[in-house]
């Protein structure tokens, strides 16, 4: 397998850390994209993801595989422990539904602020920006923070007992945040909890 | 379970879709929230789901399911055929990725539109409008309509061979857009024969 990726970006992050659960890391040729330099935005990558954003995880048959949350599917089905996505189908939908929303209100928040609200990746990269969409959106990201610190007192993990693919996408939202100074208020101590916990685990370095 | 929804609008018709496909709509007590009307932003509902949005899924437990995708997902691996999220991990991947990317770019972009470029609820209910951002959205929806109308020309359904909730975000997507006059071009004859195809399915129905 392959993945097409900038290292360091938030969502490359998320599927790093999903191998790195799933220990098949050295089973995956990494390459780089230059997205910096706008190589996502042209055809000969376009043809890879349409979406024309990293990663993409090109199976040993030719598909190509975009969407982290997809890519994390497949990682998840191929073997192994922990499980990312669910065992029953109570777990899948919990897991589902709370992945999808720390992607919507934190993660992708944080990603159209930066692209809409502040130089982003440039002006040549950045060629339709709403300020005020992307301040709002800042605003979504800070709100949905202090909620996940509310839930966080009542369990260990975003989805419930045991670390998830929403944990993922919550540590690639807060990564991303970081770079535009967007975190956890002061004394949400329940969510530094969780990131302490998080970030001991081997895969956060990935 | 029940299904807390308001019937003939978009998203609740995803799941309505889902439930006729497994042969389950008779197993769901449907209660109907008063959308226009605005019960889904009271206190009573966000406590069943903090996004104030229907559908919600509620299970026999208590556990409140909101996100289609995830309870497309519960349902799916209830029981039967056909199946809707794939088999194999790489049906899985490719459904799951073809799913979120029709969600976001019509259906979502399709909402966008009505939500912040017209009307949408009306006054009270749309409290933050961004006109620029809807309209932006409607652009990327019928882009979104030409690009499936080229990959329908090459597969009978949007994520292959077989029917899938990628099939079903699309109807609704669809469904939403008549409403505010976004459809396939004229001349889109792939996804004119694919509407054909999902309309004479019963759930389409639903």
């Amino acid at each position: 397998m392959k993945v097409y990726e900038f290292k360091a970006f938030p969502n490359p992050y998320r599927v790093r850390i999903a191998l790195a659960e799933k220990g098949l890391t050295n089973q995956v040729e990494f390459v780089q994209v230059d997205v910096p330099g706008g190589e996502h935005k042209q055809p000969a990558f376009l043809a890879k993801n349409p979406a024309g954003a990293v990663p993409v995880l090109e199976l040993e048959d030719g598909t190509m595989i975009a969407e982290c949350a997809a890519i994390t599917e497949y990682l998840d089905h191929l073997q192994g422990e922990p499980v990312l996505t669910g065992r029953t189908p109570k777990e899948r939908a919990v897991i589902h539904m709370t992945q999808r929303r720390i992607e919507a209100n934190l993660l992708d928040a944080v990603a159209a602020y930066f692209h809409h609200a502040t130089e982003g990746l440039g002006l040549a990269l950045e060629v339709y920006q709403n300020k005020e969409w992307g301040e709002k959106q800042k605003e979504r990201a800070i709100a949905t923070l202090d909620s996940l610190n509310e839930k966080l007192a009542q369990q260990p993990y975003m989805a419930g007992d045991n670390f998830s693919v929403a944990d993922i996408t919550a540590m690639a939202g807060i990564a991303f945040g970081s770079f535009v100074n967007i975190g956890p208020a002061a004394d949400a101590t329940h969510f530094k909890a969780w990131q302490e916990r998080v970030n001991a685990r081997p895969s956060a370095q990935a």
